[in-house]
């Protein structure tokens, strides 16, 4: 008899364990929970109102689990019995498990003032029909806010914009939108690019409350602005699915996640958890750190997957890479800001550094990248890096991602051999990542 | 008194060792010898040919030098006096120097058939006026031979179908263009590109003579074949200039290029040498290899340029990290093929993943991005990768190139946090690098 993997959700990290699983444990029985009826594509979820023609195509497809020769059950979770090692389900269905993977995933957060609970107001649930619906009101909207100026926040108000019918306002609390990923130099840039595009931006705002006659009519700010509004989007933050796992006792708090060690594995040795609904900590401070990234669940669900039975891989902390793209404009950050360091009480130099990212810079096509990379000063280790520029932004900050997290110093990174090409990267005389490093270093020296 | 920096030759490699030595040693005098009225982007040469609206858009700029004190001399290096520290030049000239940098680059290999000498048979010379020459010929041009498959091949024969007036012919010696840089299945997919581009190709074909009446009127295969031509192109590949360092009696060869320590000294350690006239070996071997790349030279003019008064920078034998690009295909290639490690006696393993380069693949302008890694069997290191593509691909590749540089082994690889974004990379589902990575290590497991 084959032993029995049992999977709760159907995100990103819960598909990508169970295909982890399989790979590593061929002879066992997978199964995987979802309670929706179809997986909806979380980062994805901007873009079906503007960019893709139709909700349908932001799904996760079932053949990632059918092919694999797992048992997609929709159904939801209801409890789980660990004396017994069993997961019931609403419909009443009992799945026994040797092993079972938590990737709960997260909710929105909803903010405590007047009025959110208005028609017309909106979380970014990961729901196809709730979506939808959403969809269709924006149809006959014409003033949508969305509060929080964060990546989802933003990536809305694009999309939005890509409607033609809407005029759309950002409230963000803090000086500038992005400023918990980019320092404010990025950021600026991105507002500059936001504004271009026809969004209106409010930054160091607070929404007091959402007023109106069952539908949206305002949102009022602290200040005593009133911005009209007929459609509201909440895009403040989420927070960790728990309950399942506090019902039945394991270690976990509401606000950081499922507890969980290097292993991935939460109090209960044959129970994992991963995703969104796992705590996280930061690998700088070792703090909880919110990294509710798809990416980040999907790494912690290959070390899951492989783990099973025999423990073969472990988890570095979260860095924290985050990419995004408005128009012509990508960004991308990853580990620790320059004032997000200071702020901490480390010494940090950084290395800026631009160029065309073809060469010469009169090929068609060309466009800046920037990079901006952050050390820490007393030993030369990359903490942290920022991108923008064209598409390639999204490759280029995981790489500084892959350095930070193999611990890379400046000067290592001044001597990377690198390939460079007229139509594909900027000279090699001037290229970015190793110029940014470059800077840097002299910098050091004369610290 | 300062001391004083000679640097001989103004190319990418010169002009980077340049800014590196006044960033170490401000206090230093520096010159800069360039025979070249202009300086050429060796890189960019093929698209002066249909890209770029004219030739002199690819030109490195001289304010690099003026802009950071580096004194330009236009004249040739004639002779070194390594008693007197002296380089004498053409003009008469004498500039002492208490450390020497050469960059004397390469030249064309011109192969030794009948009739080479012919007019309009044209080697790639980093020569801006012979270029000139070549693109006006190429207007009064119908038929164009290349004889030479590698990337320069391509990229010429690419750019002069862009001109409309050409009929343009690859004679390659091997049985796929790039098979030096890339494994058959991706070499086909070039070729198969180029041919929907209208480049007719030769493979397996070797040109036994040019001939014609002063004028070039057939390139003749050994096969008896006769391919007409009214302009030939010798792209077959380069040799190191080492004239300069063999006349003063510093270790050289002339096929192998001037022999050099780990930081980038010569025989004689108050000379440095750097770019393509510099020996290089291997990164997995140490066998002397031929990495005649900008962006190499420009990795070893960062070392040199550091280590002139005092060692600071150790060189990393080559890896060889190559990208190119052709309409909507872009290919990339860092270390080894895997026909190369097996034809070397190693054995290894290899792990293939191909998705969309946006997700999810409904994503207007998504393409498919394809890598292919190479690892040793018996460590799990990682030895080479191949990226195909979009744009994306170059600095994919200089990320492959890094963890080779840093000695990664496939399961590192596979734990690697990244970021994914819907309009930027694949799936963290499907993220490319990660699930080839994670095939090869369930055949390492296997092996």
């Amino acid at each position: 008899m084959g032993k029995e993997i049992v999977i709760i959700g159907g995100g990103p990290a819960g598909v990508t364990a169970a295909i982890t699983a399989r790979r590593y444990y061929p002879e066992t029985n997978i199964t995987l929970i979802r309670k929706e009826e179809k997986a909806l594509i979380p980062c994805g979820i901007p873009y079906m109102f503007g960019t893709l023609d139709s909700a349908e195509k932001n799904l996760i497809p079932d053949q990632l689990l059918t092919g694999n020769n797992i048992n997609l059950v929709i159904d939801e979770a209801s409890s789980i019995d660990r004396d017994s090692g069993t997961v019931i389900t609403s419909a009443g269905k009992n799945f026994i498990y040797d092993r079972l993977i938590l990737a709960l995933g997260s909710s929105p957060l909803i903010p405590s003032i007047p009025g959110v609970e208005l028609n017309n107001v909106y979380a970014v649930r990961k729901d196809l029909e709730y979506l939808k619906d959403l969809s269709k009101k924006l149809d006959q909207s014409k003033d949508v806010v969305i509060i929080g100026g964060g990546f989802i926040g933003l990536e809305f108000a694009d999309e939005f914009m890509k409607r033609g019918n809407l005029k759309v306002t950002i409230i963000e609390l803090l000086p500038h939108c992005l400023l918990l990923a980019c320092d404010e130099e990025i950021c600026k840039r991105v507002e500059n690019k936001l504004l271009e595009r026809g969004v209106n931006i409010n930054v160091g705002a607070k929404a007091g409350a959402i007023s109106g006659k069952n539908q949206v009519e305002y949102v009022e700010l602290e200040s005593g602005d009133k911005i009209k509004a007929d459609t509201v989007i909440l895009g403040i933050g989420v927070k960790p699915n728990v309950n399942l796992a506090l019902e039945c006792h394991l270690a976990a708090d509401g606000r950081e996640g499922i507890q969980v060690d290097d292993f991935m594995r939460t109090s209960d040795e044959n129970i994992f958890a991963i995703g969104d609904c796992a705590k996280k900590r930061c690998y700088l401070s070792g703090l909880p750190k919110g990294v509710w990234l798809a990416s980040m669940g999907t790494t912690e669900a290959r070390i899951a997957g492989a783990n099973l039975f025999n423990v073969r891989r472990r988890s570095d902390c979260a860095i924290g890479i985050f990419s995004t793209c408005f128009g012509d404009l990508a960004v991308g950050s990853a580990g620790l800001t320059e004032s997000a360091a200071r702020e901490m009480g480390m010494d940090v130099v950084t290395g800026e550094s631009v160029a065309p990212d073809k060469h010469p810079g009169s090929i068609p096509g060309a466009q800046e990248l920037g990079i901006k990379l952050v050390f820490e000063k007393d030993t030369g280790l990359l903490i942290g890096g920022q991108v923008y520029g064209g598409v390639s932004v999204g490759e280029k900050i995981n790489f500084i991602g892959a350095l930070i997290q193999h611990k890379m110093r400046a000067d290592e990174v001044c001597t990377f051999q690198m390939g460079t090409h007229p139509l594909l990267t900027a000279s090699p005389i001037a290229y970015q990542l190793i110029n940014a490093a470059q800077l840097a270093v002299m910098k050091l020296r004369k610290s």
